[in-house]
Formats: C-alpha cells, sequence, structure tokens
C-alpha cells in the first residue's frame, strides 16, 4: 500500500461540555458550556492557537427525543445551546484564521436563507465559512414545522441534492468583480456580471438573486456528513470534507477508495475533496492513565441514558424491551440514518458486545472511532489511517470540554508534528486554503478547455 | 398639554453606506459599507461610546425591485450586505452594552428559526437583543420562497400575529431557573419546569420545546414597525418598541396617543411600549451650512432612482408615466405598505409638491421625519415632539455613514444632554434596562392576582 506523505487535517468538534454522554457530569467539564459565549471563545482560540483548520458545530431543530426522564439527565440533544450561525457569526470576531463550520439541514430550511447566511459568515470571517450539508430524520424535529413526519429517507436526498444546487446557484449571483462603486459615474455594480438563478425545480422555486456578493472563497466549503449510499453519491457531487464514521482501517480505506472513486462520474478529482472522519481521543500520560480517565466518564453514565443513547444511533429502535446483558437482537430496516444504525451493529457483532456494553461503547465515542491511550498511540493510529488512505484529517470529539481538547493540543498535536505530519504555522487565511481545496471559479468566467487531441 | 421630563431613547439605524438614496457616492461615505464588518464594527462601538440604547438593522429577503438600471446604480435594496442576525451575533463580541436589533420577517420566516436565532443572540450578547417583527409586501421576497406572489395585506398580519404569539411561547419554553446542572444527581434540568407548546393554529403546527434556554432578559426585546391599522393592533397587543414615521408634530401626537391608547385592552401600560420614530438628521455649524450639505447629497440622485424610490415607497405603484413636474395623481389602493403611501401622499398635498419634487423629498429621509439645521434647530425638534407626546425617542437615519452618525454624535447629543434629556453612562447592562421596559416574567411563575373589590 502507497505511504503518502503531507500534511493531515484537523476540525475541532465543538459540543456543550464534551462529546461522551456524561461529559457535563464530569468534575473537569463545563456544564453550562453549551450556552456560556467566553467557553465556546476559548475553545475556538485555543483551537486556533494550535492552527487547526476548524471548528465544528453539529446542529439540530429539536430536541433529540421526548423521553423526559431521559433528556433531563444530558446537556446534548438540542434543549439549551446556541443556534450555531449566530454563535460562528460571534466567533468570528474573536478569531482570525480558524475555519468555521457549521450544521443545517437541508429537511426543515429555506436554501435562500441558508446560501445568504453562509455567504455572510464567509464574509464576515474572511473566507472562514463552511456549510455542513445534512437531512434530518427525526420528527421530533418535524414536529416544530408544521409538518406530523419526517420525510422518507430517499425523498430526503432528493430533496438535499437540489437544496444544494439551489443554494450553489445563489451563491454565484455574482461575478467576482461584479461591484464596481464607481462614485463619480454613479455605478454601484456592473449589471452584465449579476446572475438572476430562476430556478424552478421538484422541491422549491427560487428567483434570486442572493443579497450577498460572491465571497471571499468563492463560496462556502460545503461539508457532507451522510455516509449511506445517497449520502455519499451526493458528498462526490457537492462535498468538499466529507466528515463520517468508520471504525477499523479496513473499513476506512474501503470507504475513503469508494467516496474519491466517484468523484471522476462528476468531473471532479481526488484533491477536491478532503475525508475527515471523527475521532474520540482519551489521552494519558500511560495507557492505564487513558483507561482510568476512560472509565471515569463510563462510571458517570446513567444506564437510562446509555439506553436511550444507543436507541438514537441505531436509527431510533426501542432495544429497552431487550435483556441488558443479552445480545443485540435482529432489527428491521428504519427510516432513521441508516449507515450509522449498520455500523454500530457491525461492531455489536464483531465484538460480540452485550447491550449494555454496547450503550458504553457508543456513549463513550457516540458511534466514532474511540482512542483511548498514550499521545504516541493515538498518533500512531491518526497516522496510519492517513498514510494508508484511510482518512485525509480528523475531526477530533473530545471527551469533556474544555480540558479533552486541551489534553489533544498539549499532548497529541505535538506528536503529529514530529511525524511531520501537521503544520506549526498557517500558511493561507481561508478555509479552503488550509486544506488545500481550490478556491471555485464563477461559472461565468470558465473558459471552456479545447479537448484534447491524441498527440 | 403635559410637559414631560426623563430620558429619550435613542438608536442608530445601520444602512450600507447611509439612509439617503446617493449616500455611497458621497465622498465621505464607504461605498462597500454593506459587506465590510470592520465599517458596521467602528459605528456601533461609536454608538455604543454615544451611549445610544441600541443599534438598528433593517432586512429584505430578496432584491427591492427588479429594474436594473435602477438597482445598479444604488447600495440598498438588499444586492450585497450582511445578513443582520449573523452581523448583529458578529457585532455582539466587539460591543458591551449597546442593544441589538434586527428585522426579521414573519411572512417568509418559519417562528421556531426566528424564536431560536434571536433566543441566541439575546445569550451571545448577554440580553442585549431586539427583534424587529415586520410582514414582507414585496413579490421579489415572495419569489425566493416558493411563492409567486406575497400574501394579502389582512392574510400578512393574521399570519403575523400567530407566528408573533409561537416565538413568544417558544421563548417561554423553560421556566429561569430550569436548569439545575447538578453533576452530583445527574439532573441536567427540572423536567417540571419545561414547557412544551404543542401549538397547533391557522398557520402553523409547532411542537416545541425551543432548544434554547429562557434569555438573560426574560425573551429579546419585541420591535414592531407596521403603522397600519393592522400593524398598529399587532403593536399594541405585542410590541415594546414601535418603529414608525410621522411628518409632523400634530401627526406624531396623534399616533402616539392613539397607540398608547390601545395598550389597557391588552392589559399593558404607557410604560410597556416605547414609541421611536425614524429621523433623518443633517447637522450643520449654521442651517445655511446644513443646507448646503444636503443639496450636495441630492444633487448625486440620479433621476431614473429617484423616481423608482418613490414608487416603492407609494406602494408599488409606477409613476413614470405621469410628467415630473405634475403633481401627485390620486393612487389607487394597493396589496403594498398601506401607511407609508397615505404619509406620502399626505406630505405631497401638505407642500403642494411635484412628483420631481416629491421624490427629491423622499429620496432624502425615504419617508421619515427629516431634519436639517444646527444641533440645536435640530434638538429643538426632538425636544418639542418628546415633551409632547409625540415620541420616547428616535432611531436615528444618519444620511451618509460613517460621517453622518458621528456628526449627530459629535453636536446633537451634546446639546441633548445639556437639556437633561439624554444619559451620560449607561445605568443598566440589557436593552431593557437601557429602554426602562421591565423585564418579562415567566407565565409559570405568574401569580394570579385576587380581582379588586369597589370599597
Amino acid at each position: 500500500m502507497t505511504q503518502r506523505s503531507g500534511h493531515l487535517s484537523l476540525g475541532a468538534f465543538l459540543y456543550p461540555s464534551g462529546h461522551h454522554i456524561a461529559a457535563w457530569r464530569h468534575p473537569e467539564a463545563q456544564a453550562d458550556g453549551g450556552i456560556d459565549f467566553r467557553f465556546y471563545a476559548d475553545l475556538a482560540r485555543a483551537a486556533e492557537a494550535a492552527k487547526f483548520d476548524l471548528i465544528f458545530l453539529a446542529d439540530g431543530v429539536g430536541t433529540r427525543g421526548d423521553n423526559v426522564e431521559v433528556l433531563s439527565r444530558v446537556a446534548h440533544s438540542y434543549q439549551a445551546q446556541f443556534e450555531p450561525l449566530t454563535l460562528l457569526s460571534a466567533l468570528s470576531a474573536v478569531t482570525e484564521r480558524i475555519g468555521l463550520v457549521a450544521t443545517a439541514s437541508t429537511s426543515f430550511n429555506e436554501p435562500y436563507h441558508v446560501a445568504r447566511k453562509f455567504a455572510s459568515l464567509d464574509h464576515l470571517s474572511g473566507g472562514r465559512a463552511g456549510w455542513n450539508v445534512v437531512t434530518t430524520g427525526n420528527e421530533h424535529e418535524a414536529r416544530n414545522f408544521n409538518l406530523d413526519k419526517h420525510y422518507a429517507h430517499a425523498d430526503r436526498y432528493a430533496r438535499a441534492r437540489e437544496f444544494v444546487d439551489v443554494v450553489t446557484g445563489l451563491w454565484n449571483s455574482w461575478e467576482d468583480d461584479a461591484f464596481l462603486r464607481d462614485k463619480e459615474r454613479g455605478l454601484y455594480y456592473d449589471a452584465d456580471k449579476r446572475h438572476v438563478l430562476h430556478h424552478r425545480g421538484e422541491f422549491f422555486k427560487v428567483q434570486g438573486p442572493l443579497s450577498v456578493s460572491r465571497t471571499p472563497q468563492g463560496h462556502p466549503v460545503v461539508v457532507q456528513a451522510g455516509s449511506s449510499e445517497a449520502g455519499k453519491e451526493l458528498a462526490a457531487r457537492s462535498g468538499e470534507v466529507v466528515f463520517t464514521a468508520q471504525q477499523t482501517l479496513e473499513e476506512a480505506v474501503a470507504f475513503y477508495a469508494d467516496l474519491k472513486g466517484r468523484l471522476a462520474r462528476y468531473g471532479r478529482t481526488h484533491d477536491d475533496l478532503r475525508v475527515m472522519p471523527g475521532v474520540f481521543p482519551v489521552v494519558g500520560a500511560s495507557e492505564a492513565e487513558a483507561r482510568e480517565k476512560f472509565e471515569q466518564l463510563q462510571e458517570l453514565i446513567d444506564p437510562v441514558v446509555g439506553l436511550s443513547l444507543l436507541s438514537t444511533i441505531a436509527g431510533g429502535v426501542d432495544l429497552s424491551k431487550y435483556p441488558l446483558d443479552g445480545p443485540i437482537p435482529d432489527l428491521p430496516e428504519t427510516n432513521g440514518t441508516k449507515s450509522r444504525q449498520q455500523l454500530v451493529i457491525d461492531l455489536a457483532r464483531r465484538e460480540n458486545l452485550t447491550i449494555r456494553q454496547l450503550y458504553q461503547r457508543v456513549a463513550g465515542a457516540r458511534g466514532h472511532w474511540q482512542l483511548v491511550g498514550t499521545a504516541a498511540q493515538i498518533a500512531d493510529e491518526l497516522e496510519e489511517r492517513f498514510r494508508h488512505y484511510g482518512a485525509d484529517g480528523y475531526n477530533i470529539m473530545a471527551p469533556y470540554l474544555p480540558g479533552g481538547l486541551h489534553d489533544f493540543i498539549a499532548h497529541v498535536i505535538p506528536e503529529l508534528r514530529r511525524r511531520g505530519l501537521y503544520r506549526t504555522e498557517y500558511t493561507g487565511t481561508t478555509l479552503r486554503e488550509h486544506l488545500g481545496l481550490k478556491r471555485p471559479a464563477h461559472p461565468a468566467a470558465v473558459v471552456p478547455q479545447p479537448a484534447l487531441q491524441p498527440a
């Protein structure tokens, strides 16, 4: 297998209090982090000082679940936290270089609003915005938007495809040099460089133009987070960063090759997309210390919460009727997040886990890749997956915050730098430059190339 | 008439380049202000240093009009500017005390998104957010949101009423002390203090709860900007600040009395609502210098732009077929912004203006109250209207920016202070405290009062 060189990319995935389900109860976690701007500002500045490519915010437009016994015992699930675009906009004013990526669902939004807000953020931040495109398979969210049920999986992706096309089209409403602002002639812009979209599709009718000029990055970086078949195809078509979850090197390499292999049919190359799986790292001075740190968190999980979390990750299936210490049952296919369900079930089968062991397992990394060990051990794993083309970088999901991110920065990043795998300074100013993604030319500025003739 | 005492409120209405239609062409205006964060940050900090109550941003979700000959000659009309909520969020991080008010239309938004973003801004800013509720009577905006036509006037207000109810309901999803974050017991919140809305109305079905805890101000300040009959009724029912436009003292006093008189039927008092009309001030060292400054701007108006602006303000009616130097014709009632149309026509009739004179007149203040003179003359007018209960304060619409706001701060504010009409320091930290508005109690915390018995 080819040994690759170069730098890997790093994102800091910022949750209220941390990624672990019991994070908020940890003595060193900030329990009200979700709603404290200072908490996020300090984390974003720490990640920037460590030269992370980006910070990353998840999103949901409704509480995940309706069991108040469970919900009242967790800090996640969208109950008391900032809305991501307002938060990232505020963070843009207290940071200078780090990329700012927020999730926005295509299921319960309008493309004009999404295009406009991310374009605005790209201007506010001087070219640091990224949009993580997701579809929503959650009826609790649907019920906040005039619907009793969420869309079926296929419809969600058809809508998402068209949504992304409309957003991208709106981002091209103006050529880069459209605005002249010629005070003498009284000409604010060159009307020939204004492009009205006039979109009329299956799901949307959107006229345009967008009320925001072309952004510093051409357009914000498009991130894609689904790993189902439809999700991978959407990523190959439009994604520039893919956020994903694989457990083993083999799975990661297969996913990576599959995804990059799909790019050519959309006229894209391997360099047009960065694969950045989530990683849940617990760092210790020794492996034993790391395991102890991890166990300290695991012991804080309320069984009611753990079981409910497993249910959510495994596609909404209720496992409370099965014996906790028995094997995971055969599960019917649901309308939820398919790929996550399969990944979790594969994990249980492979390691012969009981339901209890499985919920403890996913409660930690919540379906993501879990690394518990010394900085060198964690760097070994990250290096191996990177060098074998299983990833182009990682989204770091700190177990608890702020301490967990500081641990990674203090111990793992120096290891990565010693191995020549990570930058010591930013070389660019935009998120695209950090990630090595090219700035998209405006369609009107693309000169068609003559077809190559055989020599 | 009663002579009142106390302080008036001041808002800084921030436009790209300034309020005057030709502002961007002024030698001292920043032509690309609409998309430069530094421009807004400097203005917000200047307004805060001058102890303004708030800054205020208008909004539209589409270009105003489709005549590119006109549009390519103006800096307004939502072509190249920040989206207000992202901009205010960024400004919240570079200011400490000033209120942050943004417009969001009820016509092409979902109440859950609006409730969430403003609640998030209220937390980000430590209690400085305000939502300016408007309805949209603009088909160009409708066409960005799957609609070919905008809603009829009556429907728009019925939708707006329900929209405001849903937003307010969502803001009360959590009692002030719902979140315990008790690490020892593992209890993140008290489930009895969580209130699920379960709204099912004519226009919206929204379950809730909101994903944001109750905000520092209880909820963001609700601002209302329509002055039609339906708009006044909505303001009396839910508005806490009213942004309006009256030309004369008599009109202002009548509007003020009418609006405050409507409060009682909703169980509200005069102190629950602040009336803050827009003012367009051109300040000079002498009256002659002020007039000259004003004329300099007026001369920069392209006639095509002026005529088009008049058309927009007068309810979408096309006046290009009438003689420019003739009187304003009788206009049919349209589906546009009724109250503005009537205000403009009343002005033309009263002063016997031609179409050309009228467009020059509204091109300056764009339908708002225009004051051209020395600081003392402007302060006289502001004082008179305040003392006679024609206004509780003003939204200052600087003719060009940043210079026009600096003029007002340097010359008019000291005049107001000498008269005891304006603060020299903030006494509170939230927008409500600046405006003297009480913090709304959570409905669950309101103890019903026994009915008063006659003595």
